[in-house]
């Protein structure tokens, strides 16, 4: 429900109708608090020690209310009449729009993945350029300056769009998406600000040598722009197209977001299976067969963009924009030889990427809580943050490249030494015939060095010092760089920190090992990203598309394994780690042990009582309710009488469920009668259409009620969902967490197992909330104690 | 449920006890009938015109009842006690055993794999040199009779294996995984003697030439191997091994046989994703991100076992078996360079696959109808219709080429012409210099074929009119030998159809196109996969790792999703036919648009009444409720006694739903009390453990209760569920469904919206059969008319 009390509880007015309140009070804890404001210290939001705790998460950088989603088919009369009389001719209308979004999807996301590609390689192109002038003429005060100016107006200009435009484009957006899929929306994510900001801001953070990823950010426009299509415009300037009003409910948003995270993923890595598989396996939490084609569809659309643009780079129409082939770090020229001892280096490599991915998953959870404490201070300091960040890097990667020595160029590389922004052997300081092997990992973007430290048949071309040093910086950046506030990816700081051990690795080996070195640091970047991100299947086809050597992969199926075992063994993954640091309710598939020892009754009893409603109900009632709590839904409640043994009783039957933003409408619409009766199907239908209903409005202006109409009644039967899903009282946590999470649910009602007469029919109402593991700790100490003494024992 | 009634109707004992009986009648039709027996005709299996039809299905080629998996958490007091009481110990044993099943499941599967391939080629290929000699020497009739002798004799000892041993193990196997998967066992499926007869069975019929694959067998045998493991043994002679314990039950024993059918693929492609993809694609109904992981986990042992046999094999250790690296159809060396305008074959390609491909689907899905009336003649039939196809294939095969004119040898090509097993041209009868272009599709393993067909950089190897005679001959194989009793794979036979008319149609694109003629080879096989199969994202990784060509991956998702999408449009993929036929109750994702407007009360209107017991019964009445009935669980009722307005009342309440497994368990231990009275805790536990509920042992010996006993009572409410799920009567059958499938239940019952006083507190229960959408037409004929009358508008 991410229902929050506003003000005070509301009244009982009648006996039956208010029982328990079902309520989270933030007042509880005697601290009044506004959404807006950002109270933040450790943990980032302090939970109160209800059992349902605040349905306030970080979003952006601010902490905002977030609402849970809603996949259950409501079943009321009206929605009822609308898929009776839907037409065929609507089926299929609304079959083609949803192909065509799913087109146009990933047409525009291959064409912005492209512009930001291209902008890019541009930008950091001839910024490097220039650099690479000054320090070949020995101008290297000049250089430094140069490229420090350079980078810290680019940091400047994707902070300042991030801090003063869209808060929500700064990061990756890759959690919130996660969550979003798993059913919590969070406001102003998917907007048309937050898509041209992250795009922008994406376009500057990474042409400024930063050392972040453009793949996380692509994912998040991926998702903006199908939400946007989907929604037909913005909220404010939205095309109020027929046809696209059929996609004006959650169901048809989480496909086309689903499509359009996958076409990101896609065009990030130009891997549309790995695409596929990644928000298969990262991202979505309900999946079917039909929405698997149709986001392989969404990616096959991206990768012919991309193929096709590449196509018209490679005759050089496209400025500094490389050549090249669909494979990003394309390493199939290398012959796979590997015996059977060489197990012994792989399974090294995958425990060191698992202890060091859960290593940096810990340690970027403190560095985030640090920075929430800065950013929280003001938006000037979340600028000075980035652009001390931006300094920092700006130093590092040109300073630390004079301090290793020149190499001799090896006559069988032919472009040894090259002074072009991209290839493998950089001049940069260096005499004629030698290079500089630190600067052609530093000096370069992070694309390129990623192709550079994987480069193959290149042996002894880095010394172990310079990949220590290389390695060391980008781990201090690797942590220090991805809270600042921009556009930032996790994917590249991190296959970049674990190709340097990856490398070193197996320069170590020498001639044990079979193996070239360039394969040791792709298994090591494979390895860290496991270790740190905890995905296979997804990591697997990605490193494949990636790199367009099968041979490699059953050693990286082995490494990948390896390191989730070893990461998983000492904490969550990142993306985990970030949700609960946001507060984002995400509802995990498996129920912890303790939830099947803890009924749903016991649940219920330690949260406030649930407020229902009438069938018919007094209008100055429903407008109390709606004042005083911000519950999303409300039980209906009948009393009707029965016979039974000849006399004739009055009972309370359960008639279902009817959603906050029904009530609005009812409200809005004044759809009053003075006496209290049931109305026709006929009137209703007159009055109210499905796609009216199916919109989420909940604010509602207490004074458009004037003091007469309070008076009135409203006959809320029509609005009500008759079939919400119900659990009896003594089923385990775990066993109603099956259901609610797997059909999807917004609200779960429990029901006494017996009704006794004059009792309610329905005793409490479950939200995604109450569901959470630790928010029932919060209310139940003695599991959470007995749970850390047996972690002890 | 899957619960058929074996004689008569159960007798109203009690009024409040039995309201509706909720059977399906077999004798509704005034008709007996004995499930062994196989009285099929077209559709194979007849349905009753009650709702619920039968719960027989085809199993092998036997009509077997099928069951019901449950995947419900049973929350009964004697389950709820053994989860208490797990220490943590336990758990940790339970997952590690998990993981070692799952690593064994690899192993095995991969060294049967590699078995299997080891014969498979040293047969077929010792028998093609000795006939390849014949012919050397123009003793061309002797060549004739030794092939087909040969071949004959292979089909004969695996249609022998299959028809008298195991008819289970006869064709694919996919379809019933698949059903598994979703919920719908099978009997003997999945024991030793299926395995032995598959593995066998598929030497034989692939060695002999047929055309078929060892694909489907192997996904069979991967299942079976994982069962067994999961079992810790076989029926009859199994592991009492304490930790297996802990996998005896429907969820567990689901997740090792998803291990196992992806190795299986992954054996059979050399494809370790796409094995994956295929069984979450294809086959799996539930997925979840765990399993996902420990699926990978088993393809990557499987991988690493062949990649070992491979290394082992290309020193020359294993006969005729080939060497070549871990691609099977490995064309990488391929470059793949295409323009704008080639979307115009490569649609043409998709659409042709499109319409074969479910035309294929139509015209088998006739022969299997026919096949199964030949069929059910007798154990000779089967036979003899296998040997007729063995023949015709062996004269096809040897006889054909004849009609081909010899070639010249290109002086390219340096292998030609060979008169080795293995290799692209094939001298066959022609003089030196010369190759047989119909000989080198034709007198070679399937395998064999694939690659020739595939090969790139041959143009013009093949004269247009040989790959159309390859072409028809294929057409007429594929479809007729299908269905005949050995173990038989579909994907072969689909990929040596499609790759005939791609290479056609690569030729006639000539200079046009700057594609190799090898690559539309693929894009045929691909598009006539998809066509057939409708798979997406697992069919295109499944050819990325068969053909280690990345760059084509852009081309084969065009085509697959045109395929898909014509097909869609013509019928269900064919495993969907063949669950069909089988009369395997598959539920679908998506509800049929109609069952929104049904609701499920007015569903358990139109059946039998549903029977039910008290929380105390009487013995005699739980035996004649067992002997009567044959369902698998019965809700419990108690009557209890309310306070109602101070005077006391009795209602009907619901208790739970107790299995009937755990009645006959209850009745095999004589847990019997004199009097009507509930038992202590400490009693229940003393004489049941949680090991012998988990059996499902439902066959119930009458004889073993005597009269006394009869008059006894028994305590059923520590074996009671006492937290079914319920939906009310008002709820759309759509929306009941997705509960259904979702949770993966096995029965759900059925509420009334309100309990009057006196009346029963359920009202029915629906199990799998009752959601199938063509059972619940058979009861509602006027839906079934509307929607044939609106397909016709």
């Amino acid at each position: 429900m991410m229902d929050e009390e506003k003000g005070k509880s509301a009244e009982p007015t009648t006996t039956t109708t208010t029982t328990r309140v079902n309520m989270d009070r933030e007042d509880v804890d005697g601290e009044e608090r506004d959404p807006e404001a950002n109270p933040l210290n450790e943990p980032l939001l302090k939970r109160s020690r209800t059992i349902s705790s605040s349905h306030l998460a970080m979003v952006g950088a601010k902490v905002s209310r977030i609402e849970s989603l809603d996949y259950e088919i409501n079943e009321n009369d009206i929605f009822k009449h609308d898929w009776r009389s839907r037409s065929a001719v609507q089926v299929l209308q609304y079959l083609c729009l949803k192909w065509t979004l799913a087109f146009l999807v990933g047409l525009l996301t291959g064409l912005i993945a492209t512009a930001i590609n291209l902008a890019v390689e541009n930008i950091a192109g001839y910024k490097l350029l220039a650099v690479s002038d000054f320090v070949e003429e020995e101008r290297y005060l000049m250089g430094f300056v140069l490229l420090t100016t350079a980078n810290f107006f680019l940091t400047l200009f994707a902070a300042v769009l991030c801090v003063f435009f869209a808060p929500t484009a700064a990061g990756p957006g890759i959690p919130e998406i996660k969550a979003y899929l798993n059913g919590v929306d969070t406001p102003n994510m998917y907007g048309a600000n937050t898509l041209i900001v992250k795009i922008f801001g994406s376009i500057g953070a990474v042409s400024a040598g930063l050392d972040l990823g453009k793949e996380g950010p692509l994912v998040h426009t991926g998702a903006c722009i199908a939400s946007l299509l989907g929604q037909g415009g913005t909220e404010k300037h939205r095309l109020k197209w027929r046809w696209l009003r059929y996609f004006n409910n959650d169901r048809d948003r989480r496909d086309i977001i689903t499509c359009g995270a996958s076409s990101g993923v896609c065009a990030a890595f130009r891997a549309p299976v790995g695409g596929v598989l990644f928000s298969l396996e990262e991202m979505a939490t309900w999946w079917r067969s039909a929405l698997l084609w149709r986001t392989f569809f969404s990616t096959a659309v991206v990768v012919v963009v991309l193929r096709a643009f590449i196509e018209f780079c490679s005759a050089g129409n496209c400025g500094l924009f490389g050549t090249g082939g669909l494979a990003m770090f394309d390493v199939s020229d290398a012959t796979v030889r590997y015996h059977v001892m060489d197990i012994i280096p792989i399974t090294a490599i995958g425990i060191i990427g698992g202890v060091l991915g859960s290593l940096y998953n810990h340690l970027l959870h403190k560095v985030l809580r640090l920075y929430s404490l800065i950013n929280e201070k003001g938006k000037l300091h979340k600028l000075l943050l980035s652009l001390t960040v931006s300094l920092f890097t700006s130093a590092c990667l040109y300073g630390l490249p004079f301090l290793s020595p020149c190499t001799k160029c090896d006559a069988s590389q032919s472009d040894c030494p090259t002074t072009e922004t991209t290839g493998n052997f950089k001049q940069f300081n260096c005499q004629d015939g030698y290079y500089n092997d630190l600067a052609t990992l530093l000096f370069t973007t992070n694309d390129d060095a990623v192709r550079n430290i994987f480069s193959t048949n290149t042996p002894n071309e880095f010394h172990p010092l310079s990949l220590l040093i290389f390695f060391a910086l980008y781990c201090i950046l690797g942590l220090f760089t991805f809270g600042i506030a921009v556009p930032s990816g996790l994917f590249l700081p991190i296959i970049l920190m674990g190709s340097a051990y990856g490398r070193l690795l197996g320069m170590a080996m020498g001639s044990y090992t079979q193996i070239d070195e360039g394969l040791y640091a792709i298994l090591g970047a494979a390895s860290l990203m496991s270790g740190s991100m905890r995905m296979t299947v997804s990591l697997c086809v990605i490193f494949l598309e990636l790199t367009n050597n099968l041979q490699l992969l059953p050693m990286t199926m082995i490494v990948l394994l390896i390191s989730k075992t070893v990461g998983d063994s000492f904490n969550p993954s990142i993306y985990e780690i970030i949700l609960e640091l946001k507060g984002l309710a995400f509802l995990n598939a498996n129920p912890e042990p303790w939830m099947r020892h803890l009924t749903v009754g016991e649940l219920v009893d330690a949260k406030p009582a649930v407020v229902t409603l009438c069938g018919v109900e007094k209008v100055a009632r429903i407008v109390e309710v709606l004042r005083n709590t911000s519950y999303s839904a409300f039980p209906i409640l009948d009393d009707v009488d029965v016979q039974a043994e000849e006399s004739v009783t009055k009972v309370t039957q359960l008639h279902g469920l009817i959603l906050r933003a029904h009530l609005v409408q009812v409200l809005k619409k004044k759809w009053f009668t003075p006496e209290k009766k049931r109305r026709e199907e006929w009137e209703v239908r007159e009055s109210f259409n499905w796609v009216e209903l199916a919109d989420r409005e909940t604010n509602f202006d207490e004074a458009a009620v004037i003091k007469e109409e309070m008076e009135m009644y409203a006959d809320l039967h029509p609005f009500t969902n008759t079939t919400p899903y119900t659990v009896v009282e003594n089923m385990s946590i775990a066993k109603a967490l099956v259901q609610f999470r797997q059909v999807g649910l917004r609200h779960m009602l429990i029901v006494p197992q017996y009704q006794a007469p004059g009792a309610s029919p329905v005793i409490g109402i479950l939200t995604r909330k109450d569901l959470i593991a630790h928010n029932i700790l919060s209310g139940f100490p003695h599991i959470a104690n007995s749970r850390g003494s047996e972690k002890q024992t």
